[in-house]
């Protein structure tokens, strides 16, 4: 009996992922010959061993797919595997009722069922009250009669025997698979990104600038909390090189007091381990990391394994760069541009040594209370490199998360999470078209979702997309909203708040990128005047924090709508999986012009919320508190510079 | 470095197929870390063991996807593996390069690459004349220039030399997968189905029919080998059952003289190894294959795995069917339906005993010159059985081939192809829009082609699909022009060409379907009389011999055309897998609406034939000899009952 694409499933043999909280659909292909009924059944091991089993449903007519959804609570490895079996009580059953009602063959059917019955009333695994039960079922069919017939055929007491304990012929079963279920932040979370150095950096009269340390950025904590943000990340703390340090706006000079790019790591202050003086201590650091989490916040580290010239490592071990013939170390490049603050590692050169460093390194920062590495450009490092790191790191500690930085060609971003990335940015902040939105939304919720988790980020340090250059506040409400309720993660760098939408001109990034700068900015005022985005990113947040369906990745579903700018989508979790047993469904409406007011009709598919086409329902926009009563056909405007986006509650009839 | 994805694959890990001068892609995901340049080798190795190394190129940029398309040309088992490496020469001649334009590292990279020339010249595998290029190139680098640099990093000579050995480091492999490659006929070739019963019959004046023979239905073989055909498939041809015999148009009783469905095979005569008596003898049998051998034709049997309640099976093997409580055996049903000419196997029962008289009827039609079966129903038959039988024949003849007749889901379909199945039938018949066609298309060539070759038939004896009902002549026309164009393995049963498009009212199949009658067709007439489609067909095999393109599976790609009605596909081979060295490029255009006169604009991606975008070429209509000055976008009038479709060539420029 064949069963055919067990999923969840990964590419290559590597585990598939969840985390716990996750409801994982599992699903298989089976059939057998003729129209005789089969079922299929999930057997699960959990990381303790324990074994249940669930039965499938089947889904669509045609397709030959059954289903079990299962909500995954235990962190660990688990173990899965698909059975199919011929349900011989249900064939019986089915034929059964279609001749009682023909009135053919009821001797002969009345006569299969009282043997069917009467050996399932043998079974050991009965009670004593379920074999009375079949027996008297079965004595019933001794009097072959249509209306007895049928009447056994469709008893529920009968059917429900069957459906506990099958009665099978033949089976068959799929190979164990794996599926590696990790703590629920690596699944679900609201990141913000910040470079802690302008947290309370002061210009001086002279115009120098004192920078902010761990002690002046933890002031900023409790406003990223009271967002409704659970992770903050940092961009590297670590000492900075001097030598050919990058000027404002990635210029080649630098002018006094330039503070240089966290990503040309190292100096004479120490390396990957070691912390940018101007930051303060490692004790320093540890009170910040003590201060978030009193504030509910985790702390992530970026990981960007590159040196700059004044590294300890070129000096220790100049045997992990590339020497050239003239004796010099190579550069970072991409011909003909060089990178001259920055050695790239040649991992081929002393894999060994490189290994055993790097392990250290992120061990040495483990140690200090972090737990998420958000891992700078992991697609310029050896892959095989990154599946032994993560899969060491983890013997260590199940709970360090690694988010993979890598925007790069859709074959190597999803090796790399395949291979044990926890996370990984996407190509969300270039999807902004609604065409291309559908697309995307789809495909990291249904293609790869067995093993790439994308975190959403709507602007990074270095990527303010010509979406939000030109698409004024608009813009960045309508990201925002799509970002934190399209999937679970999703990510803010710090600024966007604000609306700081200006490029350098010709570039993908902000003007002044703080990457070489420190920023200096007004929070409270700005939400003072009126003009911050933090209430709506603090209204979105708590939307996630009430509704389960929104930390969940594998439940969207694109709907339709007339206008080519209006994306509609729904993400609904069934009440067997939530704490109040009720479902949750949100059906998000986003007019992704930023430029325009736009009316139009949507059509949804209410089945998937319980309702049948045609029949009515109460909707609650959490954005603006309206009550509107909907079909599976609504009329919707959507006015880009008022009320871009609808984020629409589904309220359970009483 | 990572290796993904190689094709061809087949699911659950059974052989890919190929037949004998299928040119067949072979694929491979493959990347590195950073900017270095890769190379990616195919080894092949041949049924006879040779081994061969093929180079692989790139697709298109981002998919990270390589590929080396070969010619397949000796039948048997092949291995194949994809190796990937760093091209240690492409990555310094490209870097080389740019550095030479831009003025930087001349000294660096003029020294990188004399190491690297001067290696590669003591490599023992070098023709000394290669030796001296090299190590001449070397010596070039030896005096710094940009303009030398340049020189050698451009050299065509030292860039062969490294093409065919390459200088590598590092390197991986994927594991070994099968390819079974298969006569050409298991993927190639134009069949035609017929009832040999009906052709010489003749009614007599009382009205009774003399029933066709062997030796009367030899006749008919110069006319379907005339229009091209390659085989000659026969419904079932064994001795018909009489007990509760289907009447016309599938009744449940019969009048007199009623000939009985083929299909419910088994008689007081013989069971499945046996010969209908009023259509010959086995040797007549024998005498009709010799026939239909030297007019070119090869002969196809039905394999219809059931009994009618008269075969020998009932009383030899009881225990080979399902006996009910009441003694009976189980006719076929579908509850509450019942087909009460015929008893199903039951397969469960006595697997050895079935098994093993299964493999003996096959055998037994192979001994009398029979090498291709179309088996009927397969997916009512457990697919254990399939795969062991057609595993147990192909070790007794390699040559044999089976086709299988299920229409049901597409997992099923799929699986019976990918357990060894050559050749199946397809939802072809009803995909009929363009967007229908345009999907499914592209599915048999792309998504499936590695296990399974649908066979294209445009009707059957059981299939008269509303499109051809209501469609006219036209519809006829434009489903053979599709058929015979679109895939490489196409049929038609007897009756296409004379337009039979009457169906039994609320059915789709024909009006006095001939399973249960004779037919007389008076084919000459119709032909003189110019309402035969024969012509047709004979034309459109006699382009399918003229261009090998068409005799292909997976070269077909869909183009735009502006009108919702107007499908355009390609067929390309290149000229390095043509007989003339000349590339085979074929331009269907069809109206696939049979009603309406369409004009509109095609739009070609003609780069796949090698033309830039914008540039002219000629083009000639295969059906009506007229030509064309086309480019990228062209202008089309496609008149349904005039000129339905264009069948283009692509004219080489000289």
């Amino acid at each position: 009996m064949p069963l055919f694409d067990p999923t969840p499933h990964v590419p290559h043999g590597h585990p598939a992922k969840a985390f716990v909280g996750e409801v994982v659909p599992f699903d298989v292909v089976a059939f057998r010959e003729g129209h005789d009924r089969i079922g299929v059944h999930l057997r699960l091991v959990d990381p303790a061993g324990d074994e249940t089993l669930h039965r499938l449903t089947p889904l669509a007519d045609g397709t030959d797919r059954w289903r079990a959804s299962i909500a995954i609570e235990l962190k660990g490895d688990w173990r899965y595997r698909f059975e199919s079996f011929a349900d011989d009580f249900a064939t019986w059953a089915h034929d059964a009722a279609v001749k009682a009602v023909a009135g053919v063959d009821i001797a002969v059917m009345s006569a299969l069922g009282a043997r069917l019955l009467t050996t399932a009333a043998k079974e050991k695994d009965r009670s004593a009250a379920e074999k009375r039960m079949l027996k008297a079922a079965a004595a019933r069919l001794a009097h072959p009669a249509p209306d007895v017939l049928h009447a056994v055929a469709a008893d529920e007491d009968v059917a429900a025997a069957f459906a506990a304990r099958p009665h099978t012929s033949l089976g068959s079963q799929t190979a164990w698979q794996t599926l590696r279920v990790e703590r629920t932040l690596a699944g679900v979370g609201a990141w913000y990104e910040f470079f802690p150095r302008s947290e309370g950096a002061v210009r001086r009269k002279d115009g120098s600038v004192k920078s902010g340390t761990f002690r002046t950025a933890m002031k900023r904590l409790p406003g990223v909390a009271g967002m409704g943000f659970d992770v903050i990340y940092l961009v590297p703390i670590h000492p900075i090189g001097t030598t050919n340090r990058k000027g404002r706006n990635n210029t080649l000079t630098t002018e006094p007091g330039d503070p240089g790019s966290p990503y040309a790591i190292g100096s004479a202050d120490g390396g990957h381990d070691g912390i940018h003086p101007e930051l303060g201590t490692e004790k320093d650091f540890r009170a910040f990391v003590r201060a978030a989490g009193k504030e509910g916040l985790e702390v992530a580290l970026d990981l960007a394994l590159q040196a700059s010239p004044d590294h300890p490592w070129v000096a220790a071990h100049p045997e992990w760069f590339t020497t050239l013939p003239d004796g010099t170390i190579a550069y970072a490049e991409n011909p003909p541009k060089k990178y001259q603050d920055i050695y790239p590692l040649n991992f081929d050169n002393d894999p060994v040594g490189i290994y055993a460093e790097m392990r250290r390194v992120v061990m040495h920062w483990v140690a200090q209370g972090v737990k998420i590495f958000r891992v700078d450009n992991p697609h310029t490092k050896p892959l095989a490199f990154w599946e032994w790191l993560i899969a060491e790191v983890r013997d260590e500690d199940p709970d360090v998360i690694f988010l993979a930085e890598a925007f790069t060609r859709p074959a190597v971003m999803r090796a790399l999470a395949a291979i044990g990335f926890q996370q990984s940015y996407s190509y969300f902040t270039w999807r902004n078209t609604k065409a291309e939105l559908e697309e995307f939304l789809t495909s990291v919720s249904h293609e790869t979702s067995d093993y790439m988790r994308p975190n959403l980020f709507v602007n990074t340090h270095d990527i303010l997309t010509e979406y939000l250059q030109f698409g004024g506040r608009a813009a960045y409400r309508i990201r925002a909203c799509i970002a934190a309720t399209a999937a679970p993660i999703w990510g803010v760098y710090a600024g966007y708040e604000l609306i700081e939408n200006v490029a350098r001109p010709g570039s993908e990034e902000n003007i002044d990128n703080e990457k070489y700068e420190y920023k200096f900015r007004d929070w409270a005022g700005s939400e003072e005047r009126g003009e911050s985005l933090a209430p709506l990113l603090r209204r979105l947040n708590a939307i996630r924090d009430a509704h389960p369906a929104l930390r969940q990745l594998r439940n969207l579903s694109v709907h339709w709508s007339d206008d080519d700018a209006v994306l509609v989508y729904s993400k609904h979790l069934d009440g067997a999986f939530t704490a109040t047993g009720e479902s949750d469904t949100l059906i998000i409406v986003a007019n992704v012009d930023p430029h325009s007011v736009r009316e139009t009709t949507v059509h949804l598919d209410t089945r998937i919320w319980g309702v049948e086409p045609g029949d009515d329902y109460e909707v609650e926009d959490l954005l603006s508190g309206a009550i509107w009563t909907w079909n599976d056909h609504n009329y919707v405007r959507l006015d880009a510079f008022a009320e871009p986006v609808h984020i629409l509650r589904v309220k359970e009839r009483s």
